[in-house]
């Protein structure tokens, strides 16, 4: 038996099916994962995906054949302080969160917390490349939008209109989702100011 | 009961003292994550340690108050494939690994796997700041070296002398290890050249 947290009584447990629960999101985020490794594997750029934040509260250490293992028998999610990934192109600090969507325009405040877009915009202010990862699945268009931008838009609701102006299209091609193309446009608009 | 991974024979099973085995090292880790919080709370640099990758094997998913909680009954460690830090300093991508040791000499090999070694190594050579935050509990000193420098030592001990000659002293004062001083100089020699 387990000691849950605070011993207080726990109604309705069942167990939890990660895959099931996971998959929602999942295809675009391994589209995401595709992109990294391919980057990473052509020496393109280091770009990760952040681990779970995970509070560990109980771990056993055991033998198994002569070898020293640990299996984590309790632990809780944190509440993730940031975004999900960031990492280094072209010398260059990248910071982004992705979100995707099934309705026909993106609901800003919903969708990103307060403290994710603190932490973008102030990536941006100290000279990072701070961005959105979009999947307009209605679509089937993957937007990448900076913070800045993002933020400027004064309604909370963002349309595919404001995207197009204000946005890069990515282009999903065969092989994987080519978004560092469009951070290539951000750098160069910086560059030449 | 617990499933095992692959429901072998357990030997030597013991409750593993999560504080006690982490306090080895937590006074240094704690020092560098009071300079981290300080450098964000003052708007100075943006530098994180990542979440201990683990893989989640089983949750449980309950209601407590009519909230839904999930607590995590079963996982794993994960080998960390890169560093323990990386952030954004005035534009550019930092990454490092901190590393303590009571010996009169630093040992490379034993301290610092082989892909860590690349990965810090790829980081340099795609612009960011890629280096070793060390402690030298023998001389009550912790210097900052690069990665560059540090694996252009044929020697596989790193002597004192050779910290003191091709990295940076940090200075510990009652504040926090204000280790960014020492990356202040890193940028200035790049920008110079």
């Amino acid at each position: 038996m387990f000691n849950y947290p605070n011993n207080k009584k726990i109604k309705n447990q069942k167990t939890f099916n990660f895959t099931e629960e996971k998959s929602k999101g999942m295809s675009f985020e391994e589209e995401i994962t595709k992109a990294n490794n391919y980057y990473l594997a052509n020496d393109i750029a280091h770009i990760y995906k952040k681990p779970t934040p995970i509070k560990i509260l109980d771990v056993k250490n055991y033998n198994e054949n002569f070898e020293k293992k640990s299996l984590i028998t309790k632990a809780v999610f944190e509440k993730r302080s940031t975004t999900d990934y960031n990492g280094l192109y072209k010398g260059f600090y990248i910071d982004f969160e992705a979100k995707e969507t099934v309705n026909l325009k993106f609901n800003i405040n919903s969708n990103l917390h307060e403290h994710q877009k603190k932490h973008l915009l102030s990536i941006y202010k100290h000279g990072g490349v701070a961005f959105v990862l979009l999947n307009m699945k209605k679509y089937n268009k993957v937007f990448l939008i900076e913070i800045n931008k993002l933020i400027e838009e004064k309604k909370s609701q963002v349309t595919i209109d404001y995207l197009i102006e204000n946005g890069y299209e990515i282009e999903v091609n065969n092989i994987y989702l080519d978004y560092l193309k469009a951070v290539d446009e951000i750098l160069k608009r910086r560059i030449n100011g």
